[in-house]
């Protein structure tokens, strides 16, 4: 499982070359040779004596990139100039920005937009306070709300080190649902001071989406948050991740033909997403679970167990199953994985119950290499770019909060994520499906439109929409 | 001071007209009898039978408007269909909205504005937090914070209708200034936890503009914050309308030829807006003022003093005036109103010093008709958008923040604020300076870079700046 050059470690190299020096095709051989992926090369300026040339490539990591450009000072009349990371440029000055839906060309259009007119506006919502939703942005807008615990595969690196992950989502919110998002880093790991400034900023946002917060503290701030506010909170890490699974399980057993109810799972992590995970595959219909964390497998034997785990020990795993993971997963149907690299290999998938499920999620090296699963399994799926079956969060927030949005849900619950859910699996056609295709692309067409209006069906039907 | 039809009342009528009926000219007659203004007049289709047509027209207030649609409405062969409010309009789904400023099209590119790309740039920032000034929108951003106490002429109607205003001020942040502002309003009026809750949710801002909380908790929000935070904390109330006061008053004494330091000043006002511009006159230079509230001339004899007065006190009326506010501007030079409508009349500005100037600053009624002042006063300004000379607040909240940004600066100081007021000030040229022109438009081409500079070198000269 060699990791590829990737364009996320991409850069532009200037390059300056002696007219009388080497030839072009010597830069893209210097630049393969050590292992680069050229990707442009664009000429910006072409003298009698000297040719000035823009390199782009591609490169594994930090190192591998200084090699690269190692490589290409070192060929004889190159001098390097200007070394750009794309990844970075990209981020310089933020990644999102306001754009005002009012013209402000002239004292009339001011005097509409801001006072004196605006005051008629604000003395309509307080006469009317449910008309803050038709009549501001709380109609549209999604607080994305971390304290920067658990960013990606990153950790605990506080708020401001969060920004760059919240503006993307927030640029997300907007490319795929036309949702206007805002990122919230918050100075504070603490429970109830989460919870309590969650609650003080809500009343201009029509959703609070949580992301990055660590288990088991995110448990507790969305419950709290849920019960506190009439907006919907959702926990991307744990639902959104909870619902592609579902989604792409669903589509995997339509694969292998088998049943939800009948299939045996295992599941290797108790964290947020595994938890979350859980608790909607049981909600869909999901029987038999066992859940092993780093201690072995969860039962009501264990000692160690915190809220949590003991929910886990009391739900699932009725045998009592107290042995370790590779045990858990034998004879099992399908195994999902949150949790850490290389726990399994080849042995233990051939153990597995036939046409066997392999959902290795771990980010970025899953519980087992993808490529040894598919010798032995029917259908694998990772949470990585550069394999088939990714199982992205992405396909799902934008469209979960779309639906949320337009029907003014006070709530979000687990009947909306199994709409979710199975709109996201339906979007694969019986034709399409195939052990390789079991989730479509995050640019399918239609797909957050589908998802929102599952999502608003099931809303408008439990009576939590206000329109 | 007959109010007149404001484009802020302004609204579309759409009528049906039979073909045999009345002519289009009886509309026109119709609104103007009743003291409407059309200002559009579409016909939008038309048959043999009947005409569609509608008609945009300005009332005086929301009573008006119905006299104006019931006198149309009594017109022979016409219809009234739906009456259009063009303000309302201009709200529906509220005035700003999100862009992002990355291209989104395919997996390459989401793969640097997001995961797993995103993964080195928060690492960066993680390891060298000032980065985030420079790789997320800490740079350019701006929290427009309330609590919904004190919001415009309408008090204390609260967070949701407070937000119309707030992104008002956030879509005059991307007019005036490009700068992008998210509207934050609070479900709380306890000074601890505003202070907690802005510090709290500050790490992806560059700076703070505290929005209409009344006074005296603005005071100790804002004092506390300046404490707590390495950003900015600009209460715009009270140091917006202050810078341009000053910039009005200096203009205002070019036109008479008299000096700061000379003048006797008048203020009438002692709540967040006077308290401000007082401290402010008096860093500018200004020596001789008496401040007035409901009660009469602030002097150290009073007794009802709270700490706010008691330093007003302390530091003004040194002569220990202890009249009323008629007394008070008798021989004065200058009135500075932030109070209530109609304390003076035009024998109280006829008893002031030669050449005096009059800021009647209430609003939408000043302290004295401003036609009345004129008989008698050399300058005369007001808060309204019909009269020449209109101190607003517009005029410098965007440069000052886009010279705070651009300074990265930690903090905003009396030196800054004097600073915007000169550039402001200085926008008027000698050739254009008089009596009716002291202070520029708002839609003057370069107001807000001329004030941005000012502070940003106020900023960097005084060591605040970061960059």
């Amino acid at each position: 499982m060699a990791t590829l050059p990737s364009v996320s470690y991409s850069m532009t190299v200037r390059l300056e070359l002696d007219g009388q020096g080497s030839a072009v095709s010597s830069l893209t051989h210097a630049v393969e040779h050590v292992g680069g992926i050229v990707t442009a090369l664009d000429v910006t300026s072409a003298g009698h004596e000297k040719i000035r040339i823009d390199v782009t490539c591609a490169a594994r990591d930090t190192d591998h990139a200084q090699a690269i450009v190692d490589a290409l000072g070192a060929i004889e009349g190159v001098t390097v100039h200007k070394v750009s990371d794309r990844t970075f440029l990209m981020h310089l000055g933020g990644k999102i920005e306001i754009k005002s839906k009012v013209p402000l060309r002239n004292r009339d259009e001011l005097s509409m937009a801001y006072t004196p007119g605006v005051a008629r506006v604000s003395s309509a919502i307080a006469a009317n306070p449910e008309d803050a939703r038709r009549l501001t942005i709380k109609r549209n807008s999604v607080a994305v709300v971390t304290d920067g615990s658990a960013v990606l595969g990153l950790g605990n690196i506080g708020p401001e080190a969060s920004m760059p992950v919240m503006e993307g989502k927030a640029a997300l919110f907007k490319r795929f649902a036309d949702i206007d998002a805002w990122p919230i880093a918050l100075d504070t790991q603490d429970v109830d001071e989460i919870v309590r400034t969650v609650q003080v900023i809500a009343p201009g946002f029509g959703g609070i989406n949580l992301e990055d917060i660590s288990a088991p503290r995110c448990f507790e701030v969305e419950a709290r948050l849920r019960e506190l506010l009439d907006i919907p909170v959702f926990h991307d890490d744990q639902h959104g991740t909870a619902i592609v699974v579902l989604a792409a399980l669903k589509n995997a057993l339509r694969v292998v033909n088998k049943e939800l109810g009948d299939v045996r799972i295992t599941m290797s992590g108790a964290g947020a997403a595994g938890t979350a995970i859980l608790k909607l595959l049981m909600h869909a219909g999901a029987k038999h679970i066992v859940v092993c964390d780093i201690h072995g497998a969860v039962h009501r034997g264990r000692a160690d167990l915190d809220s949590n785990l003991e929910w886990i020990a009391a739900n699932t795993n009725p045998d009592g199953y107290a042995g370790d993971l590779k045990g858990a997963v034998r004879g099992a149907d399908v195994f999902i994985g949150v949790s850490a690299p290389n726990l399994l290999d080849g042995e233990d998938i051939a153990e597995m119950n036939d046409d066997s499920i392999i959902f290795a999620l771990a980010n970025p090296d899953p519980e087992i290499d993808p490529e040894i699963a598919h010798l032995h399994a029917a259908v694998v799926a990772t949470g990585r770019s550069d394999y088939p079956n990714q199982i992205n969060n992405v396909l799902v927030f934008p469209g979960v909060f779309r639906g949320l949005l337009d029907a003014q849900s006070r709530t979000v619950n687990s009947d909306m994520m199994v709409a979710a859910a199975d709109a996201l699996a339906a979007v694969v056609t019986d034709d399409e499906l195939g052990p390789h295709y079991i989730i479509p692309s995050v640019f399918h067409q239609d797909l957050s439109q589908r998802v929102a209006q599952a999502v608003r069906e099931v809303a408008q039907r439990e009576g939590q929409a206000q329109i």
